[in-house]
């Protein structure tokens, strides 16, 4: 299985996410949008907001891959250590940020930059800032891991600022054929294309609606004449078993 | 922060999860019903259909947790290797389990039991069956390893059928008050009120709809008398703001 050897890890941080109450809805964005960057989402690992999970989880995963994101754990409250164990992680003290804390008294009146909203210009010595165009108080990079909230909508523009400065490998591009197949019929031949394709991952994704069986196969490639060859593939095997495949995405 | 002492942990395998491609809907649903029986979920992880990875993080996380789940490669194609990796995780042979082809051949008519869908009646040697009641190939327990299939609706009949063999703790309560504060406002009381109640979890959970921000606060504890006076205190400290407190959940 060839992909972009560029690689990342998420680690979402928050015992809501754990506890069930909160859906994450920034993993599936980040690996979308770290694909098109042509780097490869390889782990991601959900912590709860335990000073030892989070540093562990740093550690192990800026040890391993090109870039950690990190969301969630960042904001005014007790339950936000992220900027903490990031710096322990990385066996540097925390410091208020003076760029960060320039940030947040630009945007809060004077009365309202409280002590707590003052964490938030806390980061590790040497870490750089990741803007907030949307609440104001920052991420940081620093290194190869990058801070970044957990509420979607500023996880998302911290992360398209960020973006640019990130460099991929070539993209992944990605094709999906589904037929209303049981996958078990289309197991075999998908294993021969697979065999015979070793740089494109191909992966098979059955789902039931009203009873009847469907499967969406889903080959990625950073090779694009391999990739189109192996869809074709995919495709033949689909009409000879007497199934129309559609295209999907 | 007490919680439960019984925990868990998920393990989702699967390419299409860190593509992005599929959004993970059964670590939700774990989390929530874990939390019911008394099972705190500790860990999640995310990791793709590598053996290496897969054999990795089950025996990471079984070493280190009451119970794991994992959830997804339990299929007849080529990239279903779940029970190949536990078996290596367990150091036990993968066997033909003579249990779980009978149910196959139960179910599917003789031309139709393929090699490939005879694939899903391997499990480690030595593990017991998890039933399917949707789609009939078996999940399987091995020592404190549950393993489930990705499919939604299957992973929840599956989970479902087990649920009543799990030993878990007192169940742990919550309570969620939603206010219309900035989350920096409320933030030193509440994290006054966590240091009164370090038995009760507090969280605090920012958004913004509109621009207008809000904040919920959940309480999560298993002594519904200590739960109840800290979701007390927090409804007077959101009061002493100005704002009035929503149960929500």
């Amino acid at each position: 299985m060839t992909e972009a050897h560029v690689t990342a890890a998420v680690l979402v941080i928050g015992n809501e996410i754990l506890s069930g109450r909160t859906k994450d809805a920034n993993l599936p964005y980040l690996g979308e949008r770290l694909a098109e960057l042509g780097i490869r989402l390889a782990e991601a690992r959900v912590v709860p907001d335990l000073e030892a999970e989070i540093v562990a989880a740093v550690d192990a995963l800026r040890a391993r891959y090109t870039y950690v994101f990190t969301t969630g754990g960042i904001g005014p409250t007790h339950d936000d250590i992220t900027a903490e164990c990031v710096a322990a992680a990385f066996g540097r003290p925390l410091i208020r940020n003076p760029e960060a804390l320039a940030l947040l008294q630009a945007h809060y009146a004077p009365g309202d930059l409280n002590e707590a909203r003052l964490r938030m210009a806390n980061t590790p010595e040497g870490a750089s800032l990741i803007e907030n165009p949307i609440s104001h108080a920052p991420g940081f990079r620093i290194e190869n891991v990058h801070v970044l909230a957990g509420v979607p909508a500023v996880m998302r523009a911290m992360f398209e600022g960020l973006a640019p400065g990130l460099t991929g490998g070539p993209p992944l591009r990605s094709r999906t054929l589904t037929s209303k197949l049981p996958e078990g019929a289309l197991a075999a031949g998908l294993g021969a294309v697979q065999e015979r394709y070793p740089e494109v991952d191909i992966g098979s994704y059955p789902s039931f609606r009203d009873g009847r069986p469907s499967v969406a196969v889903v080959l990625r490639a950073t090779d694009e004449p391999r990739l189109a060859a192996a869809a074709e593939e995919v495709g033949a095997l689909i009409r000879d078993l007497g199934a129309e495949p559609r295209e999907t995405g």
